[in-house]
């Protein structure tokens, strides 16, 4: 079925969005800051706004994709947003998204929020998610229009649940890629070619620890930190050797050193014969 | 080829790795500190020395799997290593291996180091994998035996590499473990069902970014850290915006702070447009 759906925000990631609701057969119309960025799209059928308020005023479904929140609502300001539906993608914290959500729900308006789990160019491919929270009638209402430009997933109500999710997703990235950091610079060390350590060890390896993640965090929801495969203790000993083989390496380990003292603060703790899943609750309150 | 080998050490790990050889018909003799151990194996057709010496003496080839290396030195101490093969299975850092690499020279034995990639469980199943480095020709007189206890991958002349890869394996995982309790910690703080974040979100999006992972060592070993896809700037403000939300969430992002002052330190070094790769060379001398 084919719909008016606005999009504000033409960067790399609006026009990919909005290039792919064309593709899909909507009838779109566009707004950017910079309007010459818009040319692209209206050789591929859409219509260019001048204003945001003439977008928001030509489809009940507005998308919008800026770079940050501030612009967002500096950009929304002057428009009506009685009756339309904002679903925000632009990147930001679960606090931003929620104070979003009750500045369009003040206007009259309903609330999307969305964080993107792709690049531009993986929009409409196979592997692009983008996770959405807020309003689920909303979701339900477009769900087929938004899957025409990633696999669209509705995660609850709570309008910072999308962004929370996202930076999620991104922690445990960051995570991987310390670690990757880290053993590169101990190869690196020993003088050992690294794509062959990379592709025919670490990579295989962290897959199968990968795999062991979700005991992991059945563990947490249970709260039974009990382990048969390799307690706080044994990994204590473990992580304290490995620090010491990179000073003799001559390589820093500073991005595992936050690890090795919350291992030791829990073992001090009395819970040395827990598994590693019990620190987690040493990072929260 | 049926071998005579004697393996030192029957903990948990000993005690698997001789089971396998006997499994494949290797005339296995086994010393343990404490004999009682031994039992088991004898009633699979081991043969038990009263000493070490014996032990030593009994087999060309020696595997030793103890607690530490100071007690591999403290045990071989008495034996005759000449013509000798010792195959030290025993978790280490390279340092340690070099210098016992060199004990045994001394003593005019053959020394090979291994890393264990495996628990006792998965010895001789498939997936089990144990790194060797060290003399070269007495890993090719016996690679068809040490292939009985796992996949047996040789690795280099230093002595040190085994353990030294074993390592970099264990701090990729370890990287791996920091992301997964941060972002587990986000998750439990909006309430959002930890086992489904997990399993439907987290882990394919870390197997998919680990497919990425033979890339960027590839641009750590050519020095040319371009990217067309995140530069340092732009990881800056999303990690700076990262432990913002953490703190508003009420959770500690203490294992994700230092790589976020290694991005700092690079950018302020005006490499802003780097990728994440080039934070390589911020951990080495
Ligand atoms: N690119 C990615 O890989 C990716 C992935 C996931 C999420 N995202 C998120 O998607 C959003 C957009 O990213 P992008 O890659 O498209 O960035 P971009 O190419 O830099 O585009 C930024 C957009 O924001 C507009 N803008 C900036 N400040 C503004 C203001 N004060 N008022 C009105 N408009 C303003 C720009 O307008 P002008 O054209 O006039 O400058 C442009 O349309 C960001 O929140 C980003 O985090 C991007
Ligand atoms: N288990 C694993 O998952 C695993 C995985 C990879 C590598 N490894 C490595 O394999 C090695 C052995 O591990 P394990 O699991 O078999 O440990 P374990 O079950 O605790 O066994 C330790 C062994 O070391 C012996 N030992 C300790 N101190 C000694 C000393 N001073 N002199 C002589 N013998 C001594 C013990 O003899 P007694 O029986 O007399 O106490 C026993 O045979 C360790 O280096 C470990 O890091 C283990």
């Amino acid at each position: 079925m084919s719909e008016n759906i606005s999009v504000l925000g033409l960067g790399l990631m609006g026009t990919a969005l909005a290039g792919s609701l064309l593709a899909a057969g909507h009838q779109v119309t566009v707004w950017n800051r910079t309007p010459a960025k818009a040319e692209p799209l209206l050789a591929k059928g859409a219509k260019q706004a001048a204003t945001p308020e003439e977008a928001v005023a030509a489809s009940p479904l507005v998308i919008v994709c800026l770079l940050d929140y501030p612009s967002v609502t500096a950009t929304l300001a002057g428009a009506r947003l009685e009756g339309r539906i904002i679903a925000n993608l632009t990147t930001g914290r679960p606090a931003e998204a929620r104070e979003t959500a009750a500045w369009v729900a003040g206007r009259g308006g309903e609330y999307l929020d969305g964080g993107i789990m792709a690049v531009p160019q993986m929009i409409a491919q196979p592997g692009a998610l983008i996770l959405y929270s807020g309003s689920e009638p909303a979701f339900e209402r477009y769900e087929a229009a938004l899957a025409a430009m990633a696999e669209a997933r509705f995660t609850g109500a709570d309008p910072g649940l999308a962004p929370l999710l996202d930076l999620a997703m991104l922690t445990g990235m960051y995570g991987q890629i310390a670690g990757l950091l880290e053993a590169a610079a101990l190869v690196r060390s020993a003088g050992y070619p690294l794509t062959d350590f990379v592709s025919s060890l670490l990579v295989p390896w962290l897959n199968a620890m990968a795999a062991q993640q979700p005991l992991w965090a059945g563990k947490m929801e249970s709260g039974d930190h009990s382990t048969e495969v390799s307690n706080l203790e044994i990994n204590r000993a473990g992580v304290e050797n490995l620090v010491r083989a990179f000073y003799e390496q001559g390589v820093k380990p500073d991005l595992l050193l936050p690890l090795k003292a919350v291992i030791d603060q829990r073992t001090a703790r009395g819970l040395g014969h827990e598994g590693l899943s019990g620190l987690v609750e040493e990072l929260q309150p």
